[in-house]
């Protein structure tokens, strides 16, 4: 069953008021941090060191209600900057949520986005702790997550990449775009496909894979937010190398196949510029760490190269 | 010299595309931490904890081009983010800042925000290391402080006021509600106000205040965002104590005074109402500490009184 749609009946932000508004946000996810004019966390290790990032969201834009929930918008939007911080190698312990809405807008639309956040936050075994209401004409989310970064190893970056690195993925690879694709054919989506589009609804990652892999030693790492060509050839151009992927590693498997006749797509397109299936993808001088695979390798001839060729599609997203 | 205004030529987001644009906004705002997926900050001493609160302004509703250029709105939306970190009683180490705007926008528009934005972190020895653009049809903004807060000592809550401790607060109180409303009236703003109108722009605090205020034994503290006494309303509130105004400490000054005749309205209902003047307001058992005034004590009696009668004005600013 696709869940889709914005509730439209109940109380109205107007109607509750500021006060009303963040109670009923706090009641959907409840942190005894939240309330005061900032957040106060404690290091959950020693001298650990803070990690920030943040995502803004705009209907219409990211989402609609034909393609998503309130809630589901809510878990993507946590999860989207959860894995900018696992990214880095990170392990998040805080997300804070500024929404601005149309006073006419249902409160029960706030309390489900609310919710999603903070669902995604308690999987990553952490707390909506702060945020901020006003009023707009769009509905427009704001995310941060803040993380903690332990030890004394470097974090995942951009420019950590170096010849002979292996490159290493963990999560689903061109789900999202499909799913989105199939939302937005207006077909019956057949039952076996629904996958996808839950993907695209809500990306799956299992919470800690950035930390195993810092842990692992891997030295770089981001996450196909924007398309995996565009966000891998981040890691080639900031780290000044080249990038091999091995197009048997990125085979689209039997859903995205299925999908792919049934839209006319070629899923190849799915794979290579989809993006926001928030999918880790660094490298590690060794073998790939437990919950990653190897989907090719790094060199020293600039680029990023499928089996040796440029790719055919390397569009992905752009804001403007 | 009032400014207002926000520029209308040049190249528009779409022109430039995403990725120029966001390399035109860290050039304004230059930090060798942004730039990856997330921003990793060290602790400025050790195990101190991480502080965070995020705001989100909307144009029309938090800011127009009639009584603000973007360069102040930037400026502002540091400042008051960093006005909610000394509230508890930390020190600002980073900001972040995501923006929301129409693929039409002039990119200086962005660019102008971004150096307020990165004007202001400097202001506070801190930086802007991250963020998202996005295009939606209305300019918003959110920005995110995050601050340290060392040594053992609690942070500085709406929950620590006691009965027997003095009130006190830093910074001007009224001056920004003067401000905006000189602007809003379309007269000609006489020059000797024109302080009220930079209030209103850019609020003004000396950066360390809360710190001090927590070093010197302070025990709550919040600031004049929504207006005096509907924030001052929430300490006793959550405190579970009394609070007694005095009015000769808040007794409007001559600036005031003149702007209310000028306008025909009650000075009284810019001190007590108007907010966003991000006057770090908190209570202590001992003397003000240097920076701060007395403004009132902390009593047994629940509720909030000037010269112990209930205040005349108080409503202040309401989201929906």
């Amino acid at each position: 069953m696709i869940e889709t749609g914005f509730p439209t009946g109940g109380p109205t932000l107007r109607e509750l008021g500021e006060r009303d508004v963040i109670k009923r946000i706090r009641a959907q996810a409840p942190s005894a941090v939240n309330g005061d004019d900032a957040a106060v966390l404690a290091p959950p290790t020693p001298n650990s060191r803070v990690v920030a990032a943040t995502d803004m969201l705009v209907q219409g834009r990211h989402f609609t209600s034909d393609t998503s929930t309130p809630y589901f918008v809510g878990r993507k939007a946590a999860l989207q900057n959860f894995a900018d911080i696992e990214a880095m190698g990170a392990r998040p312990i805080a997300a804070l949520l500024a929404v601005s809405a149309h006073p006419d807008m249902p409160v029960v639309v706030m309390e489900e986005i609310a919710r999603g956040v903070g669902d995604m936050a308690s999987d990553y075994a952490c707390e909506l702790v702060g945020g901020d209401v006003t009023s707009g004409d769009e509905l427009v989310l704001s995310v941060t997550a803040i993380g903690a970064l332990g030890g004394n190893r470097p974090p995942l970056t951009l420019a950590g990449a170096r010849p002979g690195h292996r490159v290493i993925a963990h999560g689903r690879i061109g789900y999202s775009a499909a799913g989105l694709a199939l939302l937005q054919a207006g077909v019956a989506v057949p039952p076996a496909l629904e996958p996808l589009v839950a993907a695209h609804q809500v990306p799956q990652l299992t919470p800690g894979r950035g930390v195993v892999a810092r842990a692992a030693g891997a030295c770089s790492m981001t996450d196909n937010s924007d398309g995996l060509i565009r966000d891998i050839s981040q890691i080639a151009e900031v780290s000044g190398v080249g990038i091999d992927l091995a197009s048997n590693a990125l085979t689209p498997d039997a859903l995205l196949r299925e999908a792919g006749e049934l839209l006319h797509i070629d899923p190849w397109e799915w794979v290579l510029g989809g993006g926001e299936d928030h999918t880790l993808v660094g490298t590690i001088e060794g073998s790939a760490p437990v919950g990653f695979r190897s989907i090719g390798t790094v060199s020293r001839k600039q680029g990023v190269r499928i089996d040796g060729a440029e790719p055919a599609t390397a569009r992905g997203w752009e804001s403007f």
